[in-house]
């Protein structure tokens, strides 16, 4: 932690600041400039709450070294962590994964169909919401268990583990008990009741980043559930909210190589929420992969323009197949 | 709703649209542009889901008139909804309120101490957190039910009715037992599932505006609760992210008159996390009341060098005493 | 400035870094840390581009510690900087200074009508745009030197002096010869030659803020036109670019006492430009004042409906006139 | 364009829109909903100006169906336009174009010594700065008429034709003098008087977007050159500004698929500036040819570590060797 003083801090205030700074326990080390003195802290173990010495007279602002997660941090992890599931290896480096699926269980035949044909097309697993986050509460908020009971059904059938979102921390158990991967949606990276409560269990967490999460506050929710004792967190990029509305948020693929230097926790890509418009979701599903992501997410639907939510960034199953076609040979090439 | 076609569309995609309108229950009215045609949507009772049309050839986009949210709406309810706490009146536009105390409960003494301060100021509502939303798992969450017992404790010795955060719908209950008004915070804004459970209590909830969150969303949200039956809920701005990082976040006080036109519920504004700086919250707390805010939340903490969180932006009691007489100063010139 | 190196940075990469700093001309200062070392640079006289240390092995980031600028900074200039025009002084902290007129001057009758108008309620100064930036070519872009001439008429006849952008370094002697201020647009305020080309006339300069500016780069750009000799840079806040698109921009009124601890210059603020509904002008220019704005810049327009650019945020000569009775009372009450 | 009346909107408003729609020289068709009245006018040749109407009672809002630009739009102009560079093709579909070198001229020595490198390597054309845009005034600014000799040597020696920034609108013609393509910076996409200018030189623009630029606002300033005469115009994506701190911007490639079918104008990225990280070059870089680039722009310094501008984010001439090996094999890849 480095703190810098005012221009014009006299010697009473940096004396002031050193020895709170003592009475926190750390040492300080008081670095005259030209223009302004700072004051470096030293034996702290990790983050520091620096609202103590903010407050003081004289200080301009408080530097910090130390990050609020530890780890999650390939600094003290340095291998990569690699999520197993049905046999299913994320984060490996070796072979993305793709998940596949319609945004919401809405019907048996509408999620069988889908199980059917993503699985005949090479999807690794099935995605479906029973539990949906929507924006105002008269839209359709999904089916809720019987949806879970459909997925554990195409689940079976298919030969498909699946993951589905669980969005509150009363519901985890019965979450876990159907699913084999557990999502955390953007709305929630934050819901740290509910981060804590995914600790405690033994499955796989698909942690997707919110709509204006900085990767630093990323990591930190991702922490949370490691804390509690969960190693098993995979990070989903899908998006952040910025000011250009021509498409539903803006991708930022540059935290996939990124995120790979700070954390060995594997990293997905959602393009279909990310863009909002099935045309935009092949091109950045194979920039997703180029740029080193660990797998995919992608909405699929058997009849989109009937789909209760999200139709209008879901692929057909065709597009869906077509697409895989054109992902083998990429993967194929980037694994040469 | 408005279908607005391609350029190109044509007169195929164009009744193909006007049946997936007429299937839908709706009347379709074409309206042909020099350079495209566009389609009214006509006959539908609110908000209506675009998947279905926005998938079908043709279709460039689809632009909404109706909201994601009613309830809240003052085209439905021209009047001012005036909440009631222990007395006091909130949103009647004659008198704001003012709501103070720390950030977290950290101890007795403080939190007495405090209460006790902000009562003599002119404080109408004791604020402070048992529960800590917190960025990474490492720092104070403070002081949960213990906490809760405290601030019910300073609440009745100060006769100051107290505002407190709730985080998970399990805790609802409990935290309802002891608050007067319960508050959701800003990365809780969209748990769904906390706001449907704070829909079914029948005390006052205090929303605050989440950090990414548009104003349709921020209503949309106070629908949820509203759409459970309870009538009782306080907008509350507290700063929006931004590319700015002088300040924590950027205030938005226009939205103050913005909210008033479009609903009849009362807004609130925290200016202590807005700005993130001491030395900022007076005159934001000013402009915040100029612009018609029917109340504020400020940050008061009697050391606020040893605040276990957000030392930085807290008043001390001296602080906050000097402002609370400017603060009297302009409501009277206001009311006046 | 301050090199933070990385978890494993060993001992000869932080020798190189020393050195490097050497060569540079300052010294270097290590600082172990229990986590990782961080070096001080001192001797620095203003801000050091950090490309040479970025680049060098082992190097997490570098942290500055002094600014990209120095003339526009309070630390070196304690006194408010008082902008003076043709008697009228911007930023003495005595009455904030009243701009008020069209967005663009369209005919002689519109800006003669606007200007006696404004005058007799109670304006300051005069503005109106001759060379107008529009986001597409095929909209009116202004009478250009036509509009100087109509806006030196109107200001003779009402005895206001008068604002006006200017857009390109060629056209500066022109403006300068019929202004009393000169305007930088939004869209400019990185345009460095024509803030350099600024620098070098005697007449003061008014400079909005970016969309996407933040304060640091607000102020470095003051601090071109103030490197090349002319000290009679006012500021203007005017919203800036977020997510939210219910308002045109999003009003950042915390810049107002924020920019008064970092700087002399005078700053005030445009509630037109920022919120883009008339409706909300008239509380955030309140808002403005009560914040400590040191003046506002309105858009008023004899029949807003028939603007050619702006309309819906112009005030009409009616409202402006109700407004200025609203401000006249509300400046007693802050001056008293 | 649709006009939407507020939900309490008598008739004789509506009646009055339709009268200012019929004086606008326009059609108006009312669409009654059961919520509100919507008015569709027809009959208009591109983008009107809303101001009249948005200022008249009743009305909520005003919904454009056309765009401020026109001339860029694939709807007029189905075929791609290829942009031709002393024999190289930009835009035609079939290679994408590598531009590379320093982000500044800053002696014969290092850009001679770039040019014969990147040429080495497989770069198609050179780029560097001669004019530098700095965020303060205290830091190096470019070499200048001089650096543009410097790159004309190096252009002649190597065969690489050059791209250089010009920043005002009176040293085009001497930029023109030299260069091959003329390039706008971010942060004069909206100089339109420096746009108006470039549309009428015979020679090729590139144009990157502005920091936060929307996909309208870059169609929008690219349309002011085509209107002056101009057809050579490349757009570049370099990133926008965004709440994320972690990267210099935030590289948004979905834009790259979106703009091809918004625009016939070939697009292309430069990743060293969105990312401002080295290591995330080079995946960055290939993840845009995949999303469909139509080039590269990208910083290569032969001493990184001693650049007075942009150093962290330059390629080593050894980097750029490595990432053209691998952007070939992609190349090939995606050709076949």
């Amino acid at each position: 932690m480095l703190i810098v003083m005012n221009h014009n801090a006299g010697k009473k205030q940096i004396e002031a600041i050193i020895k709170a700074v003592e009475r926190m326990g750390f040492a300080a080390a008081p670095i005259p400039g030209s223009e302004r003195t700072a004051i470096g802290v030293l034996g702290n173990k990790g983050y520091v709450d620096d609202s103590t010495v903010l407050a003081l007279p004289g200080v301009k602002e408080v530097i910090h070294v130390s990050k609020p997660y530890k780890l999650v941090s390939r600094d003290f992890h340095p291998r990569n962590t690699i999520v197993k599931v049905a046999g299913i290896e994320i984060g490996s480096g070796k072979r993305p994964v793709i998940m596949a699926g319609p945004c919401a269980v809405e019907s048996e035949d509408q999620i069988m169909k889908t199980a059917r044909a993503v699985k005949a097309s090479g999807a690794d697993m099935l995605r479906g919401g029973a539990f949906k986050p929507r924006t105002g509460p008269h839209t359709f908020q999904g089916m809720r268990e019987e949806g879970l009971k459909l997925l554990s059904l195409a689940s079976r059938e298919s030969g498909l583990p699946f993951v589905t979102e669980v969005m509150s921390p009363d519901t985890v158990d019965m979450v876990a008990e159907y699913a084999d991967v557990l999502q955390v949606g953007a709305r929630n990276m934050q819901n740290f009741e509910l981060l804590r409560e995914l600790g405690k269990i033994k499955k796989p967490i698909l942690l997707k980043r919110g709509m204006s999460a900085t990767i630093e506050e990323f990591l930190a929710a991702a922490e949370y559930i490691l804390a509690e004792g969960n190693p098993g967190v995979i990070l989903c990029e899908r998006g952040i909210r910025t000011f250009e509305t021509a498409t539903r948020n803006t991708l930022d693929l540059a935290v996939i190589p990124l995120i790979k230097e700070m954390s060995h926790l594997p990293i997905m890509v959602d393009p279909s929420h990310a863009t909002g418009r099935r045309s935009l979701v092949p091109p950045m599903a194979k920039a997703a992969l180029v740029a080193g992501a660990d797998g995919l997410m992608l909405e699929v639907h058997p009849d989109p323009e009937k789909a209760l939510s999200d139709g209008p960034q879901s692929l057909t199953l065709q597009g869906f197949d077509k697409l895989m076609k054109e992902l083998e040979l990429l993967i194929s090439f980037l694994g040469s």
